[in-house]
């Protein structure tokens, strides 16, 4: 296990600068979570005009003069600085280019845009009205289209967006990966519609009270083993973790009575990405780099747990007893293997948050190719509601009947979040390839059976979470199976898993 | 109705500084509130750095050369300004030269000190070892009577510090003050020993569940009318009120089962505070002006609600219906009057946060003294104890056993706070003002038997509440009242009551 020691780092102004900058993004994260957790609405305005000054002002440190002396301070001597140090650049200068490099009153008015957005987007899903978002949606790409220009990009402009949330990544790379992607994942599913085998899932709308779930969930993050003494839980609108810093990391959950799996894997799902947060080494703790590397790497930790974990024979098995004492006589007929099954049943649906964890990818995949050609220009704005039909009757087998619940159901273009749908795929693909690693060292079902899921933790805290910002996705997964990222083990994993499952 | 605008304060620097101040602040405060209200614990360490650093930076701004000039601009004009830039420029005008004249080494050797005397205040009085904690407070003594000399003052020097706490307070109107109240409270004290009435106050330690008390809790806010689309209540080691501004203040209470009177008091004097927060004028909303102007007029409104009102007959008649539907039959032998006057009783008692309304002023009188004496170097610190103990004995007729709950039971003196002791009596007194002015409008006792709190606090929103830190003290009191603070309406106030509650 490599050695990381801060000192170096700490001696720097760049330290110093981003030292501010924390704090400042503490203090706005706070005022963020008090928000989504119970604050008092008729507060809202006034926090969130405190929150917005702090990140502005941690925002100017980004792009200030006296950021640009402090990189360029380190870049001279760039092959001296420990990694570290060298992290720490890298990170600071992607934010510094990819702000400066864009003319100020530019940046300002796609502020100004896309602080609009998001509530005309809103309407319009609600009114099912994509022409009303159309306006607004082409100047976000439009905006983002030149933006790439000034930045800079290498083969496609699009690549300059990826990299903002998977740092290395590429439309090469993606093509070739969701291609593998596509190719299983569609005949299996169709193969999965047709199967003689059907699951039942009419049990998991029995009602269970709020206030067993709850007993519920802390199970789960005992059993899966978020730190409560270093993190915590409280309920929101929408299920997310927030970390500040490896030593309070915070995870909501969201209670429905009818519908108990949806906080069951919610809990999972933000222990895992918990659990990478507080596994962060000694060295960077309460610095910039005190932080998951990429939403990719974040949600392959979040889903091996929800997934690979959670979803596992094995892991209803662990908790099946301690689960019927607390849910009781409702059901007392339902087997840990039903369960499991029931948490596993896969079919073609309309809504990307609602899916399956097999045809989760086929939902990403069609944003990934829109997001493509609309950055390339190669369709325009209204033409979307029709491809988006297409590629759902071609991927998926099935049309939305609205644009509300098709074209117009994420929330991310509203906000210019281009280039962030394929980490959820990547999330997924980074998972199987660690796993086909890890069972060479270990014995996951017996593990997870006898609860020591701790022993899978601290492997991949050996591996992952350690290295907070430190360690790029690709060398990340290089290390550790000694390839790049490689689709194989993904379709292998769900091909294995859901042949099984439905006994094709 | 005087109608404010702060139009033209916020066109000015002055502004444009305090406004950033404001964000940080609000930063600072809500990771404070978050800390006491249930974060977890193994994160205290890296939130209180982040908090430190807005704290700080906000400090930084407090004296900058930059706040320095912007105060000097408005000075230069001073006769033109509006009330609120005038008030603005008194606030931060008093903040920067109550640093900026004190040499920058000193300030810094003094907040080191500072930093590190509360764990050793807390260590003496664990140990009940006074000489473990007289040499720091020895110097935190010198450095504070030194910043008196660095600051300046009128008089006695240890008018500076009051008006820290208490705006244009000095020596010369507490000796006066004082002394009327200590020649009625002493020998009141004496007849209420001596009376043959005797109040039973054994029921109020049958336990009551913290599920019931939180429901206690609820009702109490309800009458009292702490508006919780602008506020909340969450649990704390100790109960406090903290503001985010007039649309979001905070209070907190703790539960023990078998003191149930301890956080139902604890809650209404809160709303007290709370309500005062909540009653800030439109114009000055989320300014360095939204806030209280004092430690003693908050106290007056907290104590308001929790004395004047909720310690009154009228109140426990209003509420003891829903009272009993909650505690149920455990109580069913107990009386409104009955709760009435246990709430009530008076007696000698050592320790100043669990004292009653009668004798609460002897131990302020006590502390108030012994400062004085400290502040002009009149007695060293070694004979504190032994000072102490006399007049405990002198004014209370009781000796402290041990120092513990004597000369060490107060946290303030660790944090230099000196100075903020008579702010408590002088809430008492500004109340007891304020509700002979009342008296003349309002039918109280109607107002609160029938439910009709919000008149009341109408009445003081009117006069106090909405003028946030605009006002100062003394202007408050002669506005509403038509004279300065006078010691006779509490005197007056504490005899009527007691007499009539003891018959005698």
């Amino acid at each position: 296990m490599a050695e990381y020691d801060s000192k170096t780092f700490k001696s720097t102004t760049l330290y110093a600068i981003t030292d501010k900058m924390w704090s400042l993004n503490i203090g706005a994260s706070m005022l963020s979570w008090d928000m989504h957790t119970g604050a008092p609405e008729g507060g809202n305005e006034s926090r969130a005009k405190a929150l917005a000054a702090l990140s502005s002002e941690a925002f100017a440190l980004s792009i200030s003069d006296e950021m640009k002396r402090a990189l360029e301070e380190l870049e001279d001597v760039q092959d001296n600085l420990d990694e570290i140090t060298a992290a720490a650049v890298r990170i600071c200068r992607k934010n510094y280019d990819s702000t400066r490099k864009i003319p100020i009153e530019e940046m300002r008015a796609y502020q100004e845009l896309t602080a609009n957005a998001e509530t005309i987007w809103r309407n319009a899903k609600q009114k099912n009205d994509f022409a009303a978002f159309a306006p607004t949606l082409t100047q976000i790409i439009a905006y983002n289209k030149r933006f790439t220009t000034y930045r800079g990009f290498t083969g496609n402009p699009y690549n300059t967006l990826l990299d903002d949330y998977e740092p290395g990544m590429t439309t090469d790379e993606l093509d070739a990966f969701f291609a593998k992607v596509k190719a299983t994942i569609v005949p299996l599913l169709k193969r999965i519609t047709e199967a003689k085998k059907k699951i039942d899932t009419s049990f998991v709308n029995r009602p269970i009270s709020v206030k067993k779930q709850k007993k519920l969930a802390a199970l789960l993050i005992e059993k899966i083993g978020f730190d409560l003494t270093h993190g915590q839980i409280r309920e929101s609108a929408h299920p997310f973790t927030t970390s500040f810093g490896r030593n309070d990391v915070r995870i909501t959950t969201h209670y429905y009575e009818t519908e108990f799996l949806s906080s069951f894997y919610s809990v999972i799902h933000e222990c895992g990405h918990g659990i990478y947060g507080q596994g962060i080494m000694d060295g960077i703790v309460d610095t910039i780099l005190d932080n998951g590397i990429s939403m990719g790497i974040g949600e392959s930790q979040s889903r091996f747990y929800e997934n690979m974990i959670g979803r596992s024979l094995s892991f209803w098995e662990l908790i099946y007893p301690e689960l019927m004492a607390i849910v009781g006589d409702e059901f007392k007929d339902i087997t840990a293997k039903q369960f499991y099954e029931a948490a596993n049943s896969a079919r073609a649906s309309l809504i990307r948050v609602e899916a399956d964890e097999l045809t989760y990818s086929l939902h990403v995949i069609i944003r990934y190719e829109i997001e493509k050609l609309l950055i390339n220009g190669e369709i325009d704005v209204m033409e979307l509601p029709r491809i988006w039909n297409e590629k759902y009757q071609e991927y998926l087998g099935i049309t939305p009947p609205d644009d509300s619940r098709g074209v117009l159901q994420d929330v991310h273009w509203s906000a210019g979040m281009f280039g962030y749908f394929p980490s959820y795929s990547l999330g997924n693909a980074y998972g199987a390839q660690i796993l086909a690693t890890m069972e060479k060292d270990l014995d996951l079902k017996e593990l997870i059976r006898s609860g020591n899921i701790g022993k899978i933790t601290a492997w991949l805290r050996e591996r992952i979470h350690r290295y907070g910002s430190i360690k790029i996705p690709s060398d990340l997964i290089r290390a550790i199976s000694g390839e790049a990222l490689n689709a194989d083990y993904y379709v292998r994993y769900l091909t294995d898993k859901f042949e099984a499952l439905y006994e094709l």
